[in-house]
């Protein structure tokens, strides 16, 4: 990998630390990165890329008492590999820009980029570069990341009759976000399940090795919204069957409606939904579960028609409980 | 290319209208782009990727009073995509995150597109995704800019007796920060050069077809600054002559030293600096020109030594007047 030093100027000063602290990329991946941190961009060599960004803002995303710097970084690291999970892609390299209040050499903006660091290095990518900005406003971070992605898995080939899974539970993070709100004290798994979650690239992979994925994506709207998606891109209708998500421990002490209604439409879980041929993925689900420690879960069917049902215990079909997260549509939070 | 039917859902109307106004894509560009706009990623094919992402926040690097919401999204793209150019590479793909106060379908989002769309196409690239976001803070535009790259020009080669040139004017776009900053009515050509600057991608790739360029970056710090990204990567000295700095006509009205200090200082030309051995330039300064209505100026010499000096009048060496634009370290725009 070619460095370029940089030059003087507080701005590079954080670039400098951030960048020193990479891991050794001799071989594996740093040897496909042919031009490095500290020029005006990257150059990475590959075939096909699958590339993303995800955007993570103080006041929308999260607030600054809920998330350490370094867990800003973390977080919102992992909601943009999470877009490289959901496609089945490897993860190569992660940028980032970031706007921080605050002055030359802020620790705010190296934590940042340390939690950026620590998603990257544990999904195995590396961090290629970024931008560091200086707001008068709320803190800011998008985070780019790049993958290989010879055969992508997509949302658009879900057929009639396949079975929708999901991995691990859903609503941890909701429950966190949820109780905050409230001026309640979540629940200690809650608040790890919002502030650790983890971008599942590596069970992605595995799966996709092993079953035909027709249609997958990730958990970032709640799984109503994220399975719409899949109906949308697909042409299909989807039902869910309530009884079989997988509520996350967290969201043991509320009443079952509203443990649905956080699971169902909470965002920011970053598991994997995906349909597969009905059958296909039963015997698989206990190797995953010894594999990566979690469980796979069918949660619904793929019907002929549009949009997304859910199934009542009287075996009726209804709306879900709650939209999906909307950025341009729901009240502050 | 392979477009996803995206959910429903306000955010994804605006995204369905950004997506629906690219230019037909058959072929070209197109035909390489494996799955486009609607998934969680999109996926290009190719060999050597650069790859730039660019942050622009209201406040800092612009303010709404001066740009309208098109210009806004057309000048952050032009500042990444002036990245490529810096790279010598061609453009393929851009990728917009937004963070916008505002209700679903937003007027001002889909205005900031669309200008992002304009400078996309203007450079031959193809609008390929983004994140829509709501903030309650400025306006933040990041763009991600992907280029081809087989060859990229880089900063670190500068060699003692390389000459030191530049395209076009420097210091149009500081002389209408200037002057708003000081409540005067600028010149309608700074305001020009501010609002609509252009991306030297072209101009990139045609210089690099004919000259080797031993270090080529973009002006977007000022050329005093930009100037020491080179001298520090490349290990050398550079020594610019203010007499020969090309200043932009909108600075006509400025008194000698302070028309020097913007144009060496203000930032956000986006012109291309670049060295080369004595002599190489001189021979394609006319073609240049005829082909592309600028001119090309040599304005200094690269030394054995560091850090960047101006040769006065009476020929002593001096510090540049005004450092560059750094982001953690300046006042409040």
């Amino acid at each position: 990998m070619r460095r370029a030093a940089l030059g003087p100027g507080p701005e590079f000063d954080v670039l400098r630390r951030i960048i020193s602290r990479q891991p050794d990329t001799a071989g594996g991946i740093g040897g496909r990165v042919v031009v490095g941190p500290g020029d005006d961009g990257v150059v990475i060599r590959g075939e096909y890329f699958a590339i993303s960004t995800d955007m993570s803002i103080e006041g929308v995303h999260f607030r600054r008492d809920w998330l350490s710097p370094r867990e800003i970084g973390y977080r919102s690291a992992v909601a943009a590999l999470s877009d490289l999970a959901a496609m089945a892609a490897s993860p190569v390299g992660v940028l980032a820009s970031i706007g921080a209040p605050g002055e030359a050499g802020s620790a705010l903006v190296e934590e940042i980029a340390d939690g950026i660091g620590e998603a990257a290095t544990a999904n195995g990518a590396l961090v290629l570069g970024g931008d560091l900005n200086r707001t008068l406003g709320p803190v800011v971070v998008d985070v780019i990341v790049i993958g290989d992605a010879p055969s992508p898995a997509l949302r658009d080939g879900a057929r009639p009759g396949d079975a929708l899974w999901v991995t691990g539970t859903l609503g941890g993070a909701g429950a966190a976000v949820a109780a905050w709100l409230t001026d309640r004290s979540p629940d200690a798994a809650a608040v790890r399940a919002f502030r650790r979650p983890v971008a599942r690239t590596a069970e992605a992979r595995w799966l996709a090795d092993r079953v035909r994925l027709n249609a997958l994506i990730d958990l970032s709207d709640g799984l109503a919204g994220d399975a719409g998606h899949i109906a949308a891109a697909s042409r299909v209708g989807i039902v869910l069957d309530p009884q079989r998500v997988p509520i996350h421990p967290a969201l043991g002490g509320y009443a079952v409606e509203e443990a649905l209604a956080i699971a169902l439409g909470g965002g920011d879980d970053y598991e994997l939904c995906f349909a597969a041929r009905d059958g296909e993925v039963d015997a698989i689900a206990d190797e995953f579960q010894q594999s990566f420690g979690i469980r796979l879960t069918c949660v619904g069917t793929v019907i002929e028609g549009e949009g997304v049902l859910v199934r009542t215990a009287d075996g009726a079909l209804r709306p879900p409980p709650a939209s999906g997260f909307t950025h341009f549509a729901r009240s502050d939070p």
